[in-house]
């Protein structure tokens, strides 16, 4: 396909070919990866800004990767010493780097929207530079949505991982969902892949209002539980995700404990599911709150390390796919 | 001409000749940037040591690209995590990235004179290294100087840009003169280049001590103002600087607002100016303070993005003149 | 010799063969480094994440440029940003790098064991991942043991060091021992070359039960002193350790003053030792405590430019060593 999308900022209006160019963009830049020389050319000259205004080791180090091993130029941007706290807004900020002869900027930041507003700035000003939203608060989570469906692709058919593979299949999205911008990116993906979605939370973190505003986008393909036996019953994958402890400030649940007793992941409730489950969790895990150990551990359980290690690939097809479409109009 | 100076620590005593060498310099390279591979080897193998011991975003990403584009190999100090805290001197961590290798060090420090004294300090090591200073207290940033006197006289001929260009040219600076590392450098470079300097600041911004003491460095191109009108009339640039919030607690002025109302750059004032008139601001900019959003936004106006993109042109340019004279006497 | 150990934990266990391997490596990157162009492609598409749970600008700014000149990928890990505060266990963001395709991951952490821990994980999971102890704790910190010992060596042969140099020279080691992984490091390297190790602290920073320890390793070569003399009496190097100022509020020393009374070295005091002495101090210095400034500025008499100038080659020698064995099973 003629990759057309300029930024990546949300997966809802993202279709079946987007998701497959990434798939395969992705599985041919695996195999770069497997070789001795795991750089390509595809991005020498274009810089690659990673603005995180919200501090974030591990995305950050894939980004910065992806972007190395495309042989782009980097600017890391340090929110602490940075001329945010000078008085300066973030579309200056965002004007300085493209002044600076960006092309593509990544950008999380804890307010949902931000990537957004640059994005339209920089279509407005005709700059030519792309926008790739790296976690905008409660909101989209893309790249991370698009490494799940090319994990999960993957374990259904390595060489040729496309979203056709999901169509049936029953995927459960156990925890803390109303918090959580990587629930919302896989939601569009995998019901647009035709899977069967189960979102499991306590009541507090799947509250009806979240429901009725998914499901207008997702409808038939979505369905919710407050307990965990129903989602997990001949579920496919189980992805589970990170309980943030300020949650417990906040009342969202009695304990860590109580909510490891009611839906942690241990290696007995997965019997519950399809012989062939794999388990997923963006990171960072705790463990023994969200997933025991034990199921942590067993490589033929867990898909965690390969969730990062896709991380990189995907972020390269990402960077590679929206690069070739950007063209900073200052140089 | 042959360039001979080793260090850029001030513009007090740069000559014609040194300007207009960084000017075709910068213009070269400028042309560099705007094709497709965008890095020349000039660099290659020399290290730049990133010393801010003053934290910035904006001019230590500029000196990291323009060192990366010379395909120099690059080293970031972070004051936080350093050796100072552990009761090393300045100068025994400047020697240290000295016997790590380093052949250049771009040093900002909020103390006037650091880059001085660890200049004097290489120079008598016979070590070979050269020191750029990136800002030292409220005493120079010639660098900053530079790329605005590239951003000019780019607007008034773009393929040949040279300091004659500038003679007879009324240029205003309007702001915390005071407090401005960039206004002292500006005013050498400016007034040298043969332009008619006017300066302009409340009474507190713009001491007469200051005034004597510039003076005698540029007698005859520069007049002082305290109000707005006559160092807006006839001028072909306007140079804003700064307002740091700070200065309110210093009782330097009585509001922000009452400062806009006086010395800020609207559009309508700027009718005052040359019709051809620009805008520059080295950023960051406090929107609404020391100029409009109106102007900041107007194209046609404000050269503020041509500062930025300067500054990538210009820093290399600095760092391939003195790097072609540097050679760490330890390698 | 074949070069077969993965990890560089600690120098406990080295081997004469291992010890001029990592000289004579050394020895070879020192010459590629004074050429003008200082990169091999020796590490190319491997990645080197430099992980300082303890931050450290010297040590990292080193590790960093030895991997760059091998032409390694780097990523670095800050904890500040980290998933640490998260709530993740040091094992699993270990294994966050593996999965992203690290092959080289040095480690500095203010717990001793810790490099261990991982580097035991990396071997049960077969990932193939060498580790490098950039410092753990009051432990070890094998590159510095290495290249002071390349700097002592080199001094008596420029050309070829090797371990059998040191055989009969007497060394001593001054300063805070107890509270000093460089010194446990050294000597163990210094002992097994051959050397006649003399330490030299007061009896609160060398206690009766650190030698008891030592001793069983280095049976026969290594003496102890509370008073100076004895140690500088026809020494022919002499290792000078920091003392870090925190020891005072620990009541070790009585005050900085008395502590460089009774064991500051001076240029009076080095007469005590070999005409040909030189002095070693692994930094940050206190100018004025462990060491008087005419004695380091002195550069007949000091190797500190030399120790750091070292630590580049020596870093490139064993992330060299080690990376022909690495190889990350996940790529």
């Amino acid at each position: 396909m003629n990759w057309t999308r300029r930024h990546i900022l949300s997966l809802e209006d993202f279709t079946l070919e987007e998701y497959n160019a990434v798939l395969q963009t992705a599985a041919s830049f695996r195999e770069v990866l497997s070789r001795k020389t795991k750089k390509v050319p595809a991005l020498q000259g274009q810089v690659v800004a990673n603005m995180f205004f919200e501090p974030s080791t591990r995305t950050r180090s894939s980004f910065e990767l992806a972007a190395k091993r495309l042989s782009a130029d980097i600017l890391n941007f340090s929110p602490g010493s940075s001329s945010l706290t000078k008085g300066e807004t973030i579309l200056d900020t965002a004007k300085t780097y493209l002044a600076m002869g960006a092309n593509i900027m990544t950008i999380r930041h804890k307010q949902a929207g931000v990537p957004q507003i640059i994005a339209a700035e920089m279509d407005k000003l005709n700059s030519g530079v792309s926008i790739l939203n790296a976690g905008d608060g409660l909101h989209q989570h893309p790249s991370q949505g698009l490494l799940d469906l090319f994990t999960i692709t993957s374990v259904l058919d390595r060489e040729s991982p496309c979203v056709e593979l999901l169509s049936g299949k029953k995927i459960a999205i156990v925890g803390d969902i109303l918090h959580s911008r990587v629930a919302r990116s896989n939601i569009y993906s995998l019901t647009a892949a035709g899977a069967e979605v189960h979102l499991c939370a306590p009541p507090t973190l799947l509250p009806k209002l979240f429901l009725d505003t998914v499901n207008q986008q997702a409808a038939g393909n979505l369905y919710i539980h407050w307990q965990l036996k129903p989602a997990l019953t001949k579920a496919d994958f189980v992805m589970t995700l990170r309980l943030q402890k300020e949650r417990m400030q906040g009342n969202f649940i009695p304990s860590l404990r109580e909510y490891h007793q009611l839906y942690g992941i241990t290696r007995d409730r997965l019997k519950m599911c399809n012989p062939t489950v794999r388990v997923l969790h963006p990171g960072p895990v705790n463990r023994g709150v969200e997933i025991t150990s034990e199921v942590m551990d067993d490589q033929g359980l867990s898909l965690i390390p390969q969730q990062v290690t896709s991380g990189v690939s995907v972020r390269m097809a990402l960077l590679y796919l929206i690069g070739n479409s950007s063209n900073n109009s200052l140089n």
